[in-house]
């Protein structure tokens, strides 16, 4: 099983209202069944106009927009606060973001991005007659490591959560616990051909295993309820 | 730029003392400059003879090798523990792994994984004649989200962490920080063509940027210190 990652090219600037996913139709129409098409945030959040207005020159701005966006202040340091959405991530900035947007605009998080990640296939299925998947991926940092990775904020066609627990190891063995998170792994995968800067948001991978694709969700998969979390 | 992913077939059973790069080399005569060989910990582990002895059948047991692994216990639930390792990886069970080991002996983690990433990389160059970058894998759980995914843990020939400030977003504004961990996407991207029962311990990518590849080190750049971390 080999897979390939490709970036999608020739995606044009995304503005409100438009059809992320006609965009996507027409820029990869070879798309197959079976494919993964992982999308940026920041183009969804576009065009589904979840965007705030923001004095760039006044730091109180950006604040207020990341506390109103935040339902728990998880953690503080000077300008860096760490807090949770009312999705349930757990992020910088509670997603906000300023990079890549217009001056005077800061892009938040989709609403549902599962259901971001939906209505994409379902456009993708209508305009080329294909079963894909569909990630909405965003760019996390993490505790104890250094350096950012794209994690799965939704998906469609896929499950988030691939749970291989009562499967035997190569001893025969029952293995103990190996709930692998592969729409994050997918995530992560597709950002090494999109860097930050070049402008390209989504890619396809090709390959992946046929039994992970099927209803997913990743609010209801991924997202670790506070009860059973340690570090909230 | 279109990455491939794929598992690397053939490696056999790994022992105590095996020559872990022979083993590679013989497996993928073809590897060529630039690739990049993910290795997952448990067949460096074993090559390496980095295991203890353990009864089975006494939980106890279990707990005094983590605890001797741990240099610090962040967080305890149960039986879970989560600790930070004399490496400074912040990880359940101090990395130590029941699964896929003979009966009666637990891997531990590599004494340094970035060293063993170099000795493989050194020895894929001797008898390859290539110059590859070799990243060392682990499975890892993480706060706030569930599911667990493949990060690095050692890497030669590739920096881990890929500093993209002050170079410039598509709008010509410079980027505020966006410093990712190249690394750990490709552990990420690695696990998902080596699954966890089918016995494939290691996958090549071919395609990644030719800037990453250059001195690195997990330790170095990955790990952070506990002074800037939030979560310790």
């Amino acid at each position: 099983m080999t897979l390939t990652i490709s970036p999608i090219q020739g995606i044009p600037e995304v503005r409100a209202g438009d059809d992320l996913g006609g965009l996507v139709a027409a820029a990869v129409p070879t798309l197959q069944d079976g494919d993964v098409v992982v999308v940026t945030q920041k183009v969804v959040s576009k065009a589904e106009a979840a965007m705030a207005p923001i004095d760039p020159s006044d730091p109180r701005g950006h604040r207020a927009i990341v506390e109103a966006e935040s339902v728990r202040i998880v953690r503080r340091r000077g300008e860096l606060i760490i807090s949770e959405t009312r999705h349930g991530f757990v992020c910088a900035n509670a997603g906000v973001d300023l990079s890549n947007v217009d001056e005077g605009w800061a892009a938040l998080l989709p609403e549902d991005s599962d259901r971001s990640a939906r209505r994409i296939r379902d456009v993708l299925r209508a305009r080329l007659g294909v079963e894909v998947a569909v990630i909405v991926s965003d760019t996390f940092g993490r505790p104890w490591r250094r350096g950012l990775t794209d994690v799965a904020i939704g998906c469609a066609g896929i499950r988030a959560v691939v749970d291989l627990r009562g499967t035997e190891d190569s001893r025969g063995r029952e293995l103990q616990v190996t709930e692998v998170c592969v729409v994050d792994e997918l995530a992560a995968a597709a950002e090494l051909v999109m860097g930050k800067a070049t402008g390209v948001a989504a890619a396809v991978v090709r390959g992946v295993d046929p039994a992970w694709l099927g209803q997913g969700n990743v609010r209801a998969e991924v997202v670790r309820p506070p009860a059973e979390d340690l570090f909230r």
